[in-house]
């Protein structure tokens, strides 16, 4: 972050990594339940659960954010910061968080998790293929869709409605050629025509179905749910329909279990899953948040993007599926976000920031301070505990720290600057001393909205009492779809709102906490495998391409062999 | 093989494993070199090829074969049964091999690397992932298919002609409906709209370029040096005008380790790479097999097909890369095969097998020899040591064996009969004894032709001095495509021959040793970053398709979690 700092990989690596067996067993995980996978990575056995009855004691601490800029205001570097602070103060912490996808690292991002001295390493083998598990996704995503035109060329005896195939294929790249295909052109034994397209493999059904699985045979029931589209009769046509179910849970019978890491201080990193933070949770899985729970006093994990829409979906999908209690929703707010929510500021990807954001400007940040304010009141509507984590940039000043910590001592809720980035766990000790008051504090968590209520109140739910909405206009084609999925016995499921990240409204250009708005959902689907409904409401682009100068021309090996440019 | 015999994976999964570091000690590589994956399965550090200068004394054994029928004849199976037996017989053997295509386990095949009592092991981990090689491959060679088409989004400043990319995509999936397709359809942000395709990850030339890579430096030389098409001035560009070389190399700086599992007998087996064996070597790997000569007494190989195509690329693409000399050539020949040479059945996949195959017919086992004698003549040409290995099936006669035994005796080529498949290494012990016997024989291994020949009397030699065609009809697009490869620089680069390996020539009709016919190259490719050019001589299928019962069906997981149905 700081331009006086080496690069994010030359601190990765020249850290000193504790053996990984010696880090394991501060998670309470024994070497007989950790399965190496090359230097420095475990995956984690699952059977580390089995006996682990009722719930544990572990602190469960979500790391969520303000209005984030297109730049991301560190939630990442913070969950990570976070868990090296606590263990400074003595406390057995562990941090969860998603697997990096590959087609940004080589787009803009350059690699991920954490950054400066806030990070999880070793940070090469995390941003390039890991132990394969986003392989195992697109591989058994790609089965299916084998399977499905397969079908079709054999002569389609489901009577498969050609026009109403939802299952696409993925790939983990960057590559917006492949968004809008024509597949089985060429001769009769070369496939059915039709049109289809790629997504990311972030974006696959089949990501957040790993993400949500809690147990192979879960894993398993839930892939048999998956539908791929519809019988021109309108019924829905299934993975196990499709005899696919089976062979796709045999591909992902490893990537179930959780990857172990660790952070730059030595401490248990769990990284698992990367499921798309607009269309899916953006969280990693339930299965390492259980370990982590299950191992530590404090399990830091993170929700993607702000609480409206990682915390929101973390605490009534993810949680209701691994059935933990989060103590503790640190909510990340940046000088320079808080002053963009003033609507005083622009900030585009790629293109520099206003100098304004550098220069000591309290007032601005106080102008958007009713962003923080509403973040607030999301996390505590779930009965939560907040945390404000006032993540410190170089470039800001005191005064504009003070101006949100004030604030927040008037809304009653604990905040600490936090300076991780540029001082590693040493930089966020008051941050932990804090979290630890929170996490004593009674909770009480609930759901937002039970289970059994129609799928738009659920939409509904969330747009009015989370976002605050005035209400939803449902578009005819949706409200066609969401009746249609009532009929097809999918009306018990959760919601997910695929709406942009950048405003709490539905329309990226609002700052601050928008009013007098109400939500459009254009469209609905079905992620019946991984176990939600998803409502768009605006564009959702669920392949990315590459820039003109794309990350990917800057990575090489040096000549010790050694990859560069990763950041 | 017989039906008296448990399944593969009942007999694998039976089996009792060494800890690996063991089986690593009789491979001499040390465990700092060993780099676990998973449980029973590793990866070697390339590093244990320092300091080991010059020729090493271990004895390099090929497997290869007659022309086999579409079933195959077992060169799989019985180059881990020699090497059983080899180590039965106090001997440190070892045997490299390819890694199974995860497209054709979920196919037809259901899995493979030997089979019965002569396996690799783990079974599961070998045919699902592995250590995700392939998916790296498939991961690489996406990537500057994507940097492609953003180059033509961007611009196209290199001039690329869209008519001439000749780089597609790949997949390890058998998708027939991927072979053509149009991309970047939709809006004008949605790319360039060309037409391209996907082909299998095994048929990617990013494969044999791993596969012929000597070092991590070598591999990342090749890789600048691929090839994606032509400017509209008949210039190529390559992958390091496209600055996507690095990157590539870096998504498989650990692909380019090769794995270490073990045989049912629990021998050091190294798997590796799985390039095609129609357009590409059909090899494992050189780094493999470096690793295996070092290491080891008898190092035990394996070269796709028969001797026409895979022995031949084996001898004049791979060894020349590698260096190594080839001591003892194992051709693979059973009674089945050498009854279809005689002409008088027809054998089908996917269909019963004609009933006289399995009827005591010594006679048509004799008026099959001519293939047997035309396979051992080939092995001659290079000065390797020919042995023939009778691969025995149950329904096999002691009469038709005597056969080839006899048959063997007047060329002069040591011979045995080997159960491997239903006894292990205890039913190869002859075969190792011969083997022995045949690499303590003075060798004289050389090369067909020189490199500096012209490519097209190269493709000549091969075809009249291997093959036994009378000459070779050069289409015009070919005979065009040759000149420009010559003006380009590729005229050193050795060639491959894709053609049918259902027979020595390129009629798949033809059995025997057919005489008078010519060789009719209708396409020549060049594979400049793997270091080669091929002809094309017939349909070559680079994407297979699933059947109407693909196996992918018939695979799940049992109630602990294990995969069943692989075969």
């Amino acid at each position: 972050m700081s331009t006086s700092l080496p690069t994010d990989l030359e601190i990765a690596r020249s850290a000193t990594l504790r053996p990984l067996p010696e880090v394991a067993a501060d998670l309470s995980v024994s070497s007989e339940h950790l399965e190496p996978y090359g230097r420095d990575v475990a995956k984690i056995d699952l059977a580390v659960l089995d006996g682990s009855a009722g719930p544990s004691s572990g602190k469960y601490v979500v790391v969520t954010a303000v209005t984030p800029t297109p730049l991301g205001e560190g939630k990442t570097t913070t969950a990570v910061g976070l868990a090296q602070a606590l263990q400074r103060l003595g406390r057995r912490a562990v941090v969860a968080l998603r697997q990096p996808s590959m087609g940004p690292t080589f787009g803009i991002k350059g690699g991920a998790a954490g950054g400066g001295y806030s990070q999880v390493v070793p940070m090469e083998r995390l941003n390039l293929h890991l132990t394969g598990d986003f392989h195992a996704v697109t591989a058994a995503h790609n089965l299916l869709a084998a399977m499905v035109d397969n079908h079709l060329h054999h002569g389609n005896a489901l009577g498969i409605d050609l026009r109403n195939i939802t299952w696409r294929r993925v790939l983990d790249v960057n590559d917006r050629s492949l968004r809008n295909i024509v597949v089985g052109l060429g001769a009769r034994q070369d496939g059915v025509t039709r049109e289809t397209g790629f997504d990311i493999t972030a974006a696959s059904e089949v990501m957040v179905l790993l993400t949500l699985a809690t147990s192979l045979r879960d894993l398993r029931e839930r892939l048999g749910r998956i539908v791929i589209g519809y019988t021109t009769q309108g019924r829905s046509v299934t993975a196990e329909d499709l005899h696919a179910a089976g062979a796709m849970a045999a591909l992902l019978a490893d990537a179930l279990k959780p990857n172990l890491l660790q952070t730059l201080e030595g401490g248990p990193a769990i990284i698992h899953c990367g499921p798309f933070g607009n269309i899916a949770t953006g969280t990693s899985s339930v299965t390492a948040d259980l370990i982590a729970v299950r191992g530590s006093e404090y399990a830091i994990t993170e929700a993607g993007f702000g609480a409206d829409m990682g915390a929101e979906r973390f605490f009534d999908v993810k949680c209701r599926v691994s059935g933990l209690k989060p103590d503790v929703a640190v909510i990340v707010a940046t000088v320079r976000a808080l002053k963009t929510h003033s609507g005083r500021y622009a900030v585009t990807a790629g293109k520099p920031l206003p100098t304004g954001l550098f220069e000591e400007r309290p007032e601005d940040v106080e102008a958007g301070l009713p962003n923080l304010r509403k973040h607030v009141e999301i996390v505590r509507r779930f009965g939560v505990q907040p945390v404000v984590a006032v993540n410190a940039f170089p470039q800001d000043h005191d005064s504009e720290h003070a101006v949100v910590r004030r604030f927040c001592n008037r809304l009653g809720v604990r905040s600490a600057v936090t300076r991780h980035v540029a001082e590693g766990g040493a930089g966020a000790l008051e941050l932990a001393e804090v979290v630890v008051e929170a996490a004593h504090e009674p909770s009480s968590f609930e759901f937002l909205y039970p289970l059994d209520l129609p799928l738009e109140q659920k939409i509904e739910a969330i747009a009015t009492q989370v976002y605050g909405a005035d209400g939803v206009d449902v578009s005819p084609a949706a409200a066609r779809a969401l009746e249609d999925y009532e009929r097809l016995g999918y009306g018990g499921l959760p919601v997910v709102i695929a709406k942009t990240h950048l405003s709490i409204s539905s329309d990226p250009t609002l700052r601050g906490a928008p009013r007098g708005w109400r939500l459009p959902v254009r469209e609905v689907r079905a992620a019946v495998g991984a176990g939600y409904v998803y409502a768009i409401c605006g564009d959702m682009r669920t392949m990315p391409g590459l820039s003109s100068s794309p990350n990917a021309e800057r990575v090489d090996l040096d000549e010790d062999g050694s990859v560069t440019g990763l950041s």
